[in-house]
């Protein structure tokens, strides 16, 4: 008798897995339920679409909801709300315009991803406050972004930093959050010659890197024109029906516009209503081969916790990888190929502006201790290519391994842009998830040649300074 | 009493020997011995300074013979060349211009470099005919570059396909052999609108590289005007006291310079006559603390041969970062602290005009059989940055593994230049350095963010692909 696997949620997990488990076995009936219209999209494009160097929303989706029908052979329902998962009859509940469906499986992948996290802030639903988590979200700040540029700003701004070049400027806007999105959407809004504030309620931007590439980036984003203001934590967005001004303890910034980017959180509404358990972290919680508590009900993607390679405990880190891997492992595992989708290693990029950083595993020296580890942490800064060469920049690489074994725990990395911080992390992302320690990462024969390093790469420096302070 | 380390060659694995040695154990007497009058320098960079890119020869010193003497406290004789070596009085003898020197040594470094192969081919000796080796041979080219470029070029040459788009054009030159050196040197000339004929006897350029990188790197060579010639072995260089032409077994090519870019060989004689072994790779061999034959006496550099970590033999491999390690492990060593400079993966990268490639490991087919391996090797072209990024091009790698155990045995990649083939071999490279299989690698959670990849780095999809086959 063929076999059903539904899948709830239509973007990166769950179409992985659509897709993957359609391949493995074309005999599998395969349905995804997708609340909205959009599937399979690059929401990590959105902020390139709001700046303008991607054209148009429908090139941030890799595969059509028709490809998924017709090439893939792929029961995919959007505009379907999954309401009710039944894990003791096998079923879930769907409700479209069209009304309600009551829906068998034999495999069920929850990967209803994560929305944006909208502060406890006073007057977030005036006009003119967004978040950036989905499809809509982009359309509409674009949309802002194009009646702005229009000359339809609701104010006139005195012109401000990041407009100091330029003949015309929009105006005010607040970006609430330092992290990867409060960050691209900076740059985002700068280029399109907003005047930005960002508020950070932390001392440093980009917390899960390491002080030295935060200070590089809150640096450059000053020189950039952005107003940073650090330990700013907003109390209220200020207006009538529109947003008139952001408020923080010591000031009040009148904008016309704030975007908050103040992270994620996993909806798991759903899972935990129908009994499927939530880690520590608040995510749902899987074996390895994100397998829930519930048999053959899985879990993947920006809705369920993985396992860090580095301190072995669960964590949350919603990025796109994980979950088109996760959920691709969750397509062969339920075709008869059971497929651990493997650990994570807490890694992420970010471009701001005109330089790049990247991090991987564990840079916190309370995290590492608590996951048994004697950390020490050492920053060096070298040059991206041979001194002589013409072009170049340096790379400032923060690494951090065990006092003891020698063990690579994290790093973090920060470059100009096209200087190399992010693919060099590759390096040390290996490293981390091969268990190696310093001196093998010093001893590894990484390519050489003048226009892409010095003889000794800055990741090998950075070993090497390491593994000099660790005898 | 004070010990004496004595080191023959003044270059990048002497000169690292010398200043690890004498930092960790100031009161060691460290003698270098250069015959020439540069240490220390970066031969890799000649073809950027022939090029023009780089302005003085001396920027591509990386610490003068002055601060070796006077800040690093170094008896460095330059001008004296090491005649003989007596291991059974542990001396040395250097014949120098005011005369001739017996040292003795505690601890002795041979770290004679290679020297650029001359193929027994006739009229090598006529003007016009070059090696790249030496400083002083980066110093001839140059002028004789700058010459032509003032207008004193010796033949008045029809304007050929590396002109097309200028309104002078240099004589034709010749460039004999398609390795890095030779491609380096072709895109130096071609840029100082020489018109470039590139010889190369086997059947393709860069052979050490996989069939597709150096497919790529031939087209672009051609697209850059570059007259490449394959299976094209150079039988006589004609000419009166100058060259005129080249010829080979079906043309003559009128030319009024050639470069000879065919190669390297280690300077063993010194050592082999002192009664020290060579290897069957010819260069000298050692132990993993490239300790030779002769106790106390050491070998580094490009004379000696290094273990490679896929096939655990022997190889001669003569790259700058081997000889600054394990120079370095050296200097470590003769100072009480024995250490392994590590095995080597065969990696080099390489930029040719607008590309760039990098290869690592093994990748021919009957060197891993020779290692015992079952080897399967996969080609994927993947774009270098998220689809709908605004900026990019596309990567190919090559990867190669055992089919049995999956461990990753080599990979050799290429993309346009600033898209990250060289940067994205270091995970390969630590894939390999880690014994990891394709499985492994498959599963590096790597950074990604549109501007710097898609989702699924192009390393990542060469691995899956490649694991997808070994099923």
């Amino acid at each position: 008798m063929t076999e059903t696997f539904v899948v709830v949620g239509g973007d990166a997990a769950g179409m992985s897995a659509a897709s993957k488990a359609k391949r493995d076995d074309p005999d599998l009936e395969v349905v995804v339920f997708e609340r909205g219209q959009w599937v399979s999209y690059g929401a990590c494009g959105l902020p390139y679409y709001v700046k303008g160097e991607i054209q148009s929303l429908e090139s941030l989706v890799s595969v059509t909801p028709e490809e998924f029908r017709e090439e893939r052979d792929i029961d995919l329902r959007t505009g379907h709300d999954v309401v009710d998962i039944d894990p003791d009859d096998g079923t879930v509940t769907a409700d479209a315009d069209s009304g309600s469906t009551v829906q068998s499986y034999d495999h069920l992948l929850i990967a209803t991803g994560a929305s944006a996290v909208v502060p406890p802030i006073d007057g977030t639903d005036r006009e003119g406050v967004y978040t950036l988590g989905s499809m809509s979200d982009g359309k509409e700040l674009r949309e802002y972004v194009a009646r702005a540029r229009d000359g339809e700003s609701l104010q006139q701004p005195d012109r401000g930093p990041a407009c100091r070049y330029l003949e015309e400027c929009n105006g005010p806007v607040a970006v609430v959050g330092g992290g990867y999105i409060g960050i691209e959407m900076a740059e985002a809004l700068a280029a399109n010659e907003f005047e930005v504030t960002l508020f950070q309620r932390s001392d440093r931007v980009l917390k899960g890197f390491s002080g030295p590439t935060s200070e590089a980036v809150a640096d450059h984003l000053r020189e950039q024109g952005v107003d940073l203001r650090l330990e700013a934590e907003v109390r209220e967005v200020t207006g009538g029906p529109s947003v008139d001004a952001v408020v923080t303890e010591e000031d009040r910034v009148p904008v016309e516009m704030a975007l908050l980017g103040t992270g994620v959180r996993p909806r798991t509404a759903l899972a935990a209503d129908a009994g499927i358990e939530l880690g520590e972290t608040g995510a749902i919680e899987t074996d390895a081969f994100r397998e829930t508590n519930v048999s053959d009900v899985y879990a993947a993607g920006d809705c369920a916790e993985a396992t860090h390679v580095v301190t072995g405990d669960p964590a949350y880190v919603p990025l796109a990888l994980t979950a088109n891997r996760h959920g691709r492992a969750v397509g062969q595992t339920v075709t008869g190929t059971p497929t651990e989708g493997g650990d994570i290693a807490g890694t992420a990029a970010v471009k701001a502006f005109d330089i790049e950083a990247a991090r991987t595993g564990v840079l916190d020296h309370d995290t590492a201790r608590d996951a048994g580890f004697d950390p020490l942490t050492e920053t060096v800064t070298a040059k991206s290519r041979a001194g002589y060469y013409p072009e170049g920049g340096t790379v400032t690489i923060t690494l951090s391994a065990d006092r003891e074994s020698g063990r690579v725990l994290g790093a973090s990395l920060v470059s100009e842009y096209g200087e190399g911080a992010v693919h060099r992390s590759h390096a040390i992302v290996a490293a981390l998830q091969e268990g190696a320690t310093v001196s093998d990462l010093e001893n590894y024969d990484l390519a050489y040649a003048p226009p892409f390093n010095s003889t000794w790469d800055p990741v090998l420096v950075a070993a090497k300074v390491l593994a000099g302070s660790l005898e």
